[in-house]
Parts: C-alpha cells; structure tokens; sequence
C-alpha cells in the first residue's frame, strides 16, 4: 500500500464532468490499495472571474482581501470534488488550506509555506477516506488567509506529499510528460521517464512551462518523487527524482528555448571601476531583470564591449533608462537587439563530461548558425542566436546529443 | 459613540457599483462617530450557482461537502466590500465566519449558532477597522464548516450584535420598514416606527418576508435593538425592541395573510378516544404540518366534525393519507378545500384588552366575509375565510383597527 497525493489543475475540474472524471482517477487509485491524497485548483477562469471583481471593485486593494476573495476559487471545487468521490459510494473529506493547515508567511498573494500540519489527514486516511485538500492557499500565524501565487497548486500538493511522506506525487496535467524538446519543433522530441530535480530546475527557468518552479524545488529539498502525468490519457509521465547512475550516462537530457529576451550591447566601453555598477544599477532602479552578461575586453584599446540580455518587454525601456547612462559614462554606441533567441542543452551528465559545449558549438557551426552570447553552468550551456535559426538550432542540437534514443540506445551509440 | 452592527443582503452586494454603496453607507456610520460591523450575504444568485453546481455533480451529496461549496460565496463579497472600503481610505478588515468565531453545532447547511468569540473584531474596532464579517456561515467544534440555512446572513448579524453587545443592530433590506399590512393591498398601509419582538415574530410566521424568525428571536433573547430599513432610499426604518408603554396602548399593530394554506375536513366522526391520533398520526407520518385544527362537538349525535389547515401544496397528499383512515375510523365523508386564506390581527395590546376578537369578528360580517374557522394566542387572531375575500378582509380589518393612523392618533380616537 504507497500513499499518493494526485494534483489536478483548473483545467481538470473546469466542468462538472471533468471533476467527475478525476474523482474516477483518484477512486482508481485508492482501488488499487493506495491512500489517496487529492490537490485541486479552482475551476478553470474561476481565480480569473474574482480577479477582476476585486480589480472592479478597488483601483487599489489591500493583498489581504485580495487573498480573501481569489481562495473562494478552491473552497467550491474541493466541495464538488469530495461530494462526487461520495457520489459514487467511496468515504470522501474536503480541506481548506487553514482546516489542513498550511502555515504559511504573511506575504499576502505570494506567500510561502512554512509548515503543513497533517495530522488530521493522516487520520482521514486510516479511516479508508479519500481525502481532497485545497491547493493555492494557507494560513498566517494570524489566522489570516493567504494565497501561493499563481501555479501554487502544484507547490501545495509538493508541501502536503513531504508532510505526509508520501510515496509519489503524481502531477496532472494536459501534458503526458517532460519532453527532451518542444514536439511543436522537433517532431522526433521524445518523452523523458525520469528527469533529474536539477534537470527540471533548469528546464522549468528556461521555457517549459510543465510545473511551477517552487514545487520542484521543495520537492527536491523534501526528496518527493515528483510524477508528471496528463489527466486527459493514461501514461506513466515523467518522474522527477534524485540523480541516478542510469542518468549519469546521459550526457544532455532536454534542449529548451526561449524567445522572450532581447540584447543590448554598449560598445567602446572604458575599461575602468564603476562602468559596471552605474550600468546595471540604473536598470535594477528601473526594475529590468538582467539575464546573461558578457564582457568582452579589448587589451590593444583599454576599452571593452558590454552585452546583456533583459525580457524582451522591458528592452525599449532599458535603452531609454541606459541612453543617459552611456553618455555619462563615455562609452561609443548603444545597441539594441529583440530578434535573438535563447537555445539550451541541460543535462546532470555535463557535471562529468567535458565536451558538451564543444558539440553544441560544432552541431550549430554545421548549420551555419552564428552564436553571439554563450553561458554556462554546472548543468547546462545556453547560447544566443539570431531568432529566424531558433527552430534550426533546437533541431541541430536535439539531433547531435541523440535526444531522440531512450538511455539505453546513446549508451550503447 | 455608538456600537451598529450593520447587515446587507445578496441584492444590495449584487454588483460591483453596488458593494460600492454598501462601502459608502458603512463610511457614512463610520464618520458619524460609530464604530461599524458590516455583516454580508453572497452576491445575488451566487449561492444558487453554487447550489445548482453540486447538485449536478452529485445526486446524492453529503452536507458538510455542501457546506463547503455553499459558504465560497460570502467569501468573495466580504473580500470584496473590505476592498472597496479600504479604497475610500479607510481601515477595513474581512473576517470568515470561521476567523470571527462563529460557533455553531454541526447541523450542516442548517447549523444553529452556539457562541461568537467576538475579540478579534472588538479589537479591530478599537484600532479605527471598520469590520466586514461573512453572514451565514460558522464553523463546528472538529474545526468543519458549517452553514446556518438560507436567510441565515440575519441570524449571523444579530449574533455578532448579541455577543459585541451592539448599540443597534440595522438589517438593510429592499423595503423601508414593517407596515401595517401589505401595501399592495391596503394602500392606506403605514410604516412602523417601533415593533416589539414578539409581535414581529407572530407577524414573520404569518406571511411577512422581512426578517429571518431565528434572527427575531435570537435579538429577543439576547435584546439587540433590531431596526430594518431600506438600502436603497433614506429612512429610519422600523426598530424592533421589546414591548414599552406607548405600544400597550396599541390593541393591534398589523394585518397579516397567508394564503398558502388549505382546508381539510372530516365530517361525522364518532366521538371516541383515538380517533385525533389516528388522523395526525397519519399526517404526521406522511411529513405533513398541521396549523389550525378545530374539533366541533354535536351534544346530540354524539358525532364531531374536525377540521385542519395544511399547506397547500401538501393538500392532495394529506386527502390521499386519510381517505383509508376516515373509512376505518368509520367517519362519514372527507372534505377538502384549496381555496381559503388565513388572515390575522397581530399585537401584544391583545394582552390586557378583551373586544380584539369580536371587533374583527364584527368589521368582517359587516363585509359580509363567513369566517370559517379561528384560531387566537396571546397576542393574535387568526380567521380562516374564503380566499376570495382575503383583500377585502385586510382592508376592512386595517380600517376597523385604525391602523393608518400612528400611535398618538388611535390612543385619542
């Protein structure tokens, strides 16, 4: 008997036949001889529909209400979820974040959950309930409600999979898995069985959209095995776990992408202290995130040629922010570049294999793509590119580390 | 400085532009002075949304689950006026029934209130918060939810009052006050200043939609002047208070009618022990109320005719459960008609004043109006009659009760 929490997103109780059809999901598994712990969402546009009612209703409003009204979202689909697990002759119990309870922070509409009291729900289960707690929101020490943050679900069922020490938290969505690439661009893209926390970390930042960062994280820091499954076929998804030998042979698990960034570059920099501090201060007082830096210096002119990348929605407010900035600083030109995309290999393996860059490098010279930023880290080597190669370049890289093979068939290559 | 509880029901928190007033009629009490409780019900016809949703998912549902559904609706409005306080500038704060506290036993979707801890919100209060409190809505002693049935907005406000020991406790409505009678009918009919509780009772079981019986008598026990008045036009409303001197002089304060109810006889029962429990043991079993019953005793035959009212809807039932039993009582004949209507003089003058029955007695014969069947209490008298004559009855008995004339008028008259 293995105690499993199952997630479903708005988009799975968006109707009263779809609750219906997760509430079959979860009496599956509890059929199977499993304790069964569900996570839900509000019903799809519902959090949407009170977002704007409080938008209507105050130009400005305290997050505290805000929390208030988005939480009522939960409280319904739980409510229906519970009553068609009952429906079709099976015990069933709904919980709200503050019944559970999820203890959480202060920081209204993006607070962050310190601890998860289960007790009760461990009773429920031993009793032979099926129990469905709400997900997105908790609980201050004040007794106040509050809310995770869009996409918290997933990090409500992480936080109530560690309280518990379940066996697996199985994630549905409407994808089957984690992909070593986007199937829309490389139709060969394969699913992946299992995938690193550190992998998904990397991969989650850097584009795919499958689970919300935090979840992923507390999984990691609770070792939760982390299931990604779609609720709409059957399948046995994507597991998320520690690093494994079997990974350790895989050089590069997934390639991602990402179109929302753009370039600035100041040329003819002087190469002395302070450059740095004044440009990226001015755009930290301007709230513009910056992603990769390159600095390339000139030792024959003692001046130097300063790249960044910033989203591509600030990219028109980072020139204005910086125009002043390079006139101050006597630099030559300032540059602005939106038509650049983002192409990544991520992969536990790199940690112990050199040459990844080097074949990503190799793998798009062959094409005929010109890199114009590179960056590193322990797990992964992003590059920038012209947008117009982006699908090329995903393609020529999902080619050249073999990503269309399971494990066995590149270990063997 | 005054203590209002103050309570808005799903219409007058409807719409956005709405709950905008209701901020505004919070903040007008506010800036007079008082400190302000606001007690609110779910937006209008949100709580039958919520209602229709689990009913489709589940034919059969468990109450606590409904419970859980049911009281998301609160939530947004009282997320949602707090806001729209707060955006006037000043201090608002929400509180669920489970937050204030509101606990009540676990009688789901129709829990009775057992106690309020009303400390939070005193200290709210003292600290400069106007405080927004979710109607209808508790929570039980294992920490489950619970709702206190429809019309329940009523009782939670005045249990607020009761346990902050008010000043006054304003229920805004979409009528200005309690009348003399119906005004559609009796267009001469006149507002209230002053009720006491025991005639607003009598008056709220009789047919007048104004205020929740259990909110009468939770103010009664607990004496929290009540007043109802208007939200959509200024007013002073009608308060409610126990009896005092100026109403003792008052015979009659209103004429109330109800037609929803039909008449049942059973013609030539033998006059022998048994045969009352037969006939309402019968009924009782069936799930039908009785109201009015009179038994009438020939000396000469030894034969009684016995006849009851039960409401209508439940009339053809109630013919169809007795048709056995009056053959096996050995009664002859079973009669029925759908076609009347209950009309009642209501005061607690009737106390210590004779002359109320024959008065109403005379004014209807001079209208030519056969009174079927009477029923009098303490402070009332009920006249069955044919429901064609039922307008015609009020109007006779308002008149005949100088009731268009306030308290100083009668007492000279």
């Amino acid at each position: 008997m293995a105690l499993i929490v199952q997630k479903f997103g708005g988009t799975s109780v968006g109707t009263i036949e779809r609750i219906r059809n997760v509430a079959a999901r979860a009496v599956a598994d509890y059929n199977a001889g499993n304790q069964v712990v569900v996570v839900v969402s509000a019903m799809s546009g519902e959090t949407n529909k009170l977002v704007a009612l409080i938008e209507g209703v105050a130009a400005f409003y305290n997050k505290r209400e805000y929390d208030v009204v988005v939480a009522a979202g939960e409280q319904v689909s739980i409510g229906l979820l519970a009553a068609a697990i009952e429906s079709m002759g099976y015990k069933a119990r709904s919980y709200l974040g503050w019944q559970v309870r999820f203890i959480t922070d202060s920081a209204f509409s993006k607070a962050r959950i310190k601890e998860v009291e289960a007790f009760r729900i461990r009773k429920d289960l031993e009793d032979g309930y099926i129990v469905v707690v709400a997900g997105f929101q908790g609980i201050d020490e004040l007794g106040n409600l509050t809310t995770l943050g869009r996409g918290g679900s997933d990090t409500s069922a992480v936080a109530v999979a560690a309280a518990l020490k379940a066996d697996r938290c199985d994630i549905y969505t409407d994808v089957d898995g984690v992909y070593t690439t986007d199937p829309r661009i490389v139709s060969k893209a394969r699913k992946l069985d299992h995938i690193s926390y550190d992998e998904m970390l990397e991969m989650a930042s850097l584009g795919a959209k499958v689970l919300q960062i935090r979840s992923v994280e507390l999984a990691k820091k609770y070792r939760v095995p982390l299931r990604v499954l779609s609720s709409l076929e059957e399948g046995t998804g994507t597991l998320l776990t520690e690093e494994n030998h079997m990974m350790e042979n895989i050089l590069v698990s997934g390639i991602t992408y990402d179109r929302n960034e753009a370039k600035v570059t100041i040329q003819g920099v002087p190469d002395k202290p302070g450059i740095a501090a004044a440009v990226f201060g001015a755009l930290a007082d301007a709230n513009i995130n910056v992603d990769m830096i390159i600095q390339n210096v000139s030792a024959s002119s003692g001046e130097t040629d300063l790249t960044f990348t910033v989203p591509r929605g600030d990219h028109k407010m980072a020139i204005k922010v910086l125009e002043p900035v390079v006139a101050q600083i006597g630099a030559r030109s300032l540059l602005g570049n939106v038509e650049i995309a983002k192409v990544s290999a991520v992969g536990v393996g790199m940690r112990s294999h050199a040459g990844v860059a080097q074949r990503m490098f190799r793998a798009l010279s062959q094409e005929g793509i010109n890199i114009q930023m590179i960056s590193t880290s322990e797990i992964k080597v992003s590059v920038v590119i012209d947008e117009k190669y982006m699908e090329l370049a995903v393609r020529a890289l999902h080619d050249a580390f073999e990503l269309e093979k399971g494990a066995e068939g590149r270990i063997a290559s």
